[in-house]
């Protein structure tokens, strides 16, 4: 085996991967338990050569892959991993450097920390916060809520019906009971009816996972600073959109936040996992991870990202976020975020023109919730069938107890052409389940 | 910007990098800030060709990589990102999986848990045991220390003065107490001085990351038994060297184990971050974590590996392990594991046969501790001027109140010259010190 040789055919397979991935069905047309049994059950003896892993992945794993670099993936959050971020991970791997204190990868560490600033002038968060990265939102948020309990000791995180499950899980895992606030007419937290007695933390979600929808984070501010609440802002999705000035109406109060957290891996094209947690407080995250008490610090002492979030070993995940903003720059992320919001506006438009269909709730980004006037289970099936043809694949949510259909748009290489034939295989599937009804 | 030519040139990096990795000064030989301070203060506004970012790689970067990867990296627990690893994290990041639940990418989500089947097997784990991965041997020990808390609802976590620090962090996360039990003359847990009152869990190290000791896990074992206390065994260091029968002595107890650890990313020659977690009762962890009640679930469910630790995203990271253990075969992990123990003995016995040295604790497998018989501060010296050669990379550690060295063999390129190298600068830094004393 040899490193050059493997290397140029593992580089074609991706190569050739991202030049047909929107040939492959999106979602995986598999069974569970299909793709285990094609492979053997005990390891090998003796070794393979590398060859035997890309047939494998090839002939064995490809049709259990989901494509989450398709164009026509649009589920959940839409990501893209761009190309430059895809190269870093190679980079990263063969540095494989294990930057749990500074001596042990200066490099990782410092450019963790510039390219967090770099991120946070990007998305015009106030100067001086504190950022580091974690794999993702949902640790970002454990180290968020810890900070929060570690800084005023409250029992209770408070969030509305729709923020993320990770806040309710994170609570959990740190013994903390959630106050779920109930919504308003657009599926924002109801800043009229938080009640923060005892509350340790209020996440506040700038784009719900739903429908992106925009808490009421200065109002939410507010309050927090009235009752020494920590302000958690969950911007993982639409934090990204904040690259481009006419978004970011959507991060007003954020500048009051005690952390925000922002997915890169979601919407900054950023190869999963690159979660972005800054926080105004770093002392107080510190005072919750660190074994070594706060006054036994030197000012001297470089500093070691491992203190600010529960793991100790971390990986050099700055490097493929420093890649992306490297070779897209300021305006290359905006395009990006400006086209798949213009293709959810084209999207929008196509649902509210035709008759039987309707947008389900306010679209502030590039997520469109919608359905037809047929029944909850009419528009399930319509969401089975359509992923089934494997040209697309979109989710749904609940909203108001109603079945809503999601598509979201974040890969790079969606057009609109894209979006169309979406479009076209949504009303030719639901014409269909009407003839067949 | 094209892929292919830019990949060409990622991978070029990556392989002359490898070709003259053991060139480097092992440790990084700059000053906090130094990296950053020459990088630009704010990102680019337009985007640049990846070759760039390949530039600064070379120019900025380099000088404060730490080369984990160098074959002299003898520092805290020196490992591997063996090729087929880097390969497969390319493929992973192209693939850009997000395996949250099993049809968001069931390729992954089941290559992992076979991947985990096979590792059980090549370790000689008992069949039937759940295993996932983690990114970090902290999150595993937050995770299996969450479903201990749910098991009994303790409120203790006991383990030896000696467990990894990360023990005790997560002990604090999830609000637990920790007890440290003393050890005995070996630096291993005093099974005798065991008290598990109001324990949740118990945490038995295998290999301890001072001395490699391994704690008494029969007789610890029974003491959980006896009380209902979770047994997690922290092995993430030495539980790679199972692979070889003759070290599977210091296996004996763990599978009694209710949860287990092994780092795939320290010995088993897989890239950051690999962290491999069994349990015996996978119920119990999916009660820690899953927001659906058990009473809800279904046989026909495809098992989604999110509802087995704390992060609701996951990349794909069983292909690099995956890939490791199909290019190298058990055969080919044994050499390696066989080679690293060989040269620790030789090591030793350079220390042992050199006057004014000595061993300091049981060398159980590829980490020896040492020191002069200098004072602290001239050990501690000694360390430091060795580390500046750029020769060489060692750590240390307190044993007994005393200041000591540690050599940790475990990069698949050290070879029986470096480890003679290394053990050359050590004694002629030590002359010199004498000397200038």
């Amino acid at each position: 085996m040899t490193f050059r040789e493997d290397g140029a055919a593992a580089l074609e397979w991706a190569a050739r991967y991202l030049d047909r991935v929107g040939d492959f069905p999106v979602l995986a047309q598999v069974e569970p338990g299909d793709i285990r049994t094609r492979l053997p059950a005990a390891p090998p003896e003796h070794g393979e050569p590398f060859a035997a892993v890309l047939r494998d992945l090839d002939e064995v794993l490809l049709p259990g892959i989901t494509h989450w670099q398709s164009p026509r993936f649009f589920a959940y959050f839409s990501n893209s991993a761009a190309e430059p971020g895809i190269l870093a991970e190679l980079l990263a791997a063969t540095l494989n450097s294990v930057a749990f204190i500074w001596r042990t990868s200066p490099a990782s560490t410092e450019l963790e920390a510039l390219t967090l600033d770099w991120a946070a002038q990007l998305l015009g968060l106030p100067s001086g916060w504190h950022g580091h990265i974690e794999d993702t939102a949902s640790i970002s948020t454990i180290a968020a809520l810890a900070a929060a309990r570690e800084a005023n000791g409250g029992r209770v995180v408070v969030c509305s019906e729709e923020a993320h499950s990770s806040v309710e899980r994170a609570a959990r895992l740190l013994g903390l009971e959630t106050r779920k606030v109930p919504l308003d007419g657009e599926f924002r937290l109801d800043s009229a009816a938080v009640d923060l007695t005892d509350a340790a933390a209020l996440v506040a979600t700038v784009g719900t996972t739903s429908t992106t929808a925009v808490d009421p984070v200065p109002a939410l501010a507010d309050a927090c600073e009235a009752a020494g609440v920590w302000l958690h802002v969950d911007a993982a999705y639409a934090g990204s959109a904040w690259v481009c000035p006419e978004f970011r109406w959507s991060k007003a109060g954020g500048e009051r936040a005690d952390s925000l957290v922002v997915n890169a891996h979601k919407w900054l094209f950023t190869p999963m996992d690159c979660s972005l947690l800054w926080t105004r407080r770093p002392e107080t995250l510190r005072a919750a991870f660190s074994l070594v008490p706060e006054y036994l610090r030197t000012s001297d002492e470089a500093e070691s990202l491992s203190d600010y979030g529960p793991a100790l070993g971390r990986r050099f995940r700055s490097l493929k976020l420093w890649a992306v903003i490297r070779c897209y720059g300021r305006e290359g992320l905006q395009k990006r975020i400006r086209e798949a919001v213009r293709l959810a506006e084209v999207f929008e438009g196509l649902v509210r023109a035709e008759p039987g269909w309707e947008v389900c709730a306010p679209r502030a980004f590039s997520v469109v919730c919608f359905r037809t006037s047929g029944s909850d289970a009419e528009n399930e099936e319509l969401l089975t069938r359509a992923n089934k043809t494997g040209e697309l694949f979109i989710s749904h949510t609940k909203l108001d107890g109603r079945y809503v259909l999601r598509v979201a748009i974040g890969n790079e290489r969606t057009t609109e052409a894209d979006v169309r034939r979406a479009w076209d295989v949504l009303r030719r599937t639901s014409g269909r389940l009407s003839k067949s009804a």
